[in-house]
């Protein structure tokens, strides 16, 4: 484990809140387990549009629509939008949103990009630079494979703990609305590298991350796993998940109880031929969005730590033979606000 | 122009410093009018590495390794570094910086990248959260012109309004240290696309969000061009230099006296052959760290508005007929601080 930083957890002293939140999927996603938690589902794979970047594009202008509008919120009340995307050059973000007249600051965590928005969206409204701030990201199927393996249409086979891109989108929105949920403590994720190169195992590469960024946070704000209802990872899938807990183990930290992985919960790999899980940026934004703001804000669960994990590699650097950097960016979410000092 | 938002323009209560800089260049930067204002110069364009994308991975990690030099910090201190690149999924940034054991943010902006760095960092220490945190992006000629046009063996022809992707790095380190150059505003950009489809011609895509953030900040603080020593666009070129000047003429600013763009002042046309002037997010990082920062520490001058343009278009978007979406953050920067309330 990386040695502590000076300041490892930012405590957030106003707590703000997350007072709007939307999640739209794809018909897989809608079919699956989660299905029933999303704001929308859509069946046609394409959006209405010709490409798959068109698409990936349309589905993250809609989720940030459908949030002002659960926010009731103007385009011209939100002070800034954090978006980042998967796909090259992060253009599901800026064309998805290119129409709107919000300030536009573009962020690129791979998988964590929901926890980075997030982390950053919060410390702006709690330190008063911004009233309502925003982050959205977004992952779609068919683009991600195009892009990350091969087009669809080559009919690549995939590896047993290969996961699933899930084609998603979560969108939140950050002011003080003193309800809940809060978000009071936010832990900045570094680079892990634990020398994995195979791109088709994710979530090995990510839980290094995971069992870092946890750990330090626990450390740090003298916690135990048990004092959260949920530690909620995104996207280390079944094969990651596992690694997480043994890695987590041997420091002395069982975390069994409490965790959950949004790319294990997200399809039903017996009926839904989905080897190791989902992954995606959408996966675990949409999860949060979807299913765990929601509980937060009526009290069912009390605090709850989530975790999104990034595999910050490229194709281009894999041939290149390089190993998978991994990150984790962690945000405590909590039916309660910090105590004021 | 867009219709103003409810906060245009961010003030920092408590002016943070921009307390170091780092700048590295290449060969041809290096012989260029603004060789001598680099910290380092290399020339070798590999940097001593096997492929294109490991040598900006190697500029960028070198840079970020001066910075903590300049700023006499040692790793464990860093609250938080902020990067992004050019590169696919942002791999210069977290391959350069893998082995650096410090809290990772990654964004993307494009060649707007130092802008929405300084801005983003300036706002987490101002806001308390952050004691000292970085930003650092980079470019490097040879691994953009294979991703965004063609791999150099080809010899493609370069159209005349065409710029060249600067090999170069910039970072800074923000805390609150009370010395110049102090922070004292930031505005956070808006995507404009005005419908320019052609990649070749990056500057006329970019000069209506310039003018958009240098007209909504001037408008929103009730100043005037002459307010300032300099208003420094980031790579607008040529072309898109004169453009920015005709956009803000049709509103009544006129920018001519104080106008400079580091993709302007980067190369020598007549003896470079680099057609309307350099590009890349290193491009406007360099000459900001090389050049500016210093004349603002020493008083040279006083009042400097920092825009760097990002153009967030996709090679595979462009080929799908896409226009392409525009953003210039700007950051306002001094040699006094803002008075306290």
């Amino acid at each position: 484990m990386n040695q502590p930083n000076r300041r490892d957890v930012i405590p957030l002293a106003n707590s703000p809140s997350i007072c709007a939140w939307a999640s739209v999927a794809g018909k897989k996603e809608g079919d699956g387990p989660m299905g029933f938690c999303f704001d929308q589902i859509e069946p046609d794979s394409h959006f209405g549009k010709d490409t798959w970047e068109q698409a990936e594009s349309e589905l993250q202008r809609r989720t940030v629509s459908l949030l002002l509008e659960h926010g009731h919120l103007k385009q011209e009340q939100l002070d800034a939008l954090l978006a980042g995307d998967l796909i090259n050059q992060c253009t599901s973000s800026s064309f998805g949103i290119r129409h709107l007249n919000v300030p536009f600051l573009g962020i690129y965590g791979a998988c964590s990009t929901m926890a980075e928005g997030l982390l950053l969206a919060s410390m702006l409204v709690d330190g008063g630079h911004m009233e309502y701030c925003a982050a959205v990201t977004s992952s779609h199927f068919s683009d991600a494979e195009r892009q990350f393996r091969f087009p669809l249409s080559y009919g690549g086979q995939r590896t047993p703990n290969a996961q699933w891109t899930a084609t998603a989108s979560g969108a939140v929105l950050i002011s003080h609305q003193q309800k809940p949920p809060y978000i009071r403590h936010v832990c900045v994720g570094k680079i892990n590298d634990l020398g994995i190169s195979d791109a088709n195992n994710m979530g090995a590469a990510m839980a290094p991350a995971a069992a870092d960024t946890i750990q330090r946070f626990l450390m740090e704000t003298n916690t135990r796993p048990d004092d959260y209802d949920v530690i909620l990872t995104g996207d280390l899938g079944v094969v990651g998940s596992k690694l997480l807990l043994e890695l987590t183990e041997q420091n002395g930290y069982h975390l069994h109880h409490v965790h959950r992985d949004c790319g294990v919960m997200m399809f039903d790999n017996t009926t839904q031929d989905t080897h190791a899980g989902g992954s995606g940026c959408g996966c675990s934004a949409s999860i949060l969005c979807g299913y765990f703001l929601p509980r937060l804000a009526s009290g069912e669960l009390q605090n709850l730590l989530f975790i999104a994990t990034g595999a910050l590699l490229s194709p281009m650097l894999c041939q290149q033979g390089e190993t998978i950097p991994g990150i984790a960016h962690l945000v405590h979410l909590s039916a309660k606000p910090n105590e004021k000092e």
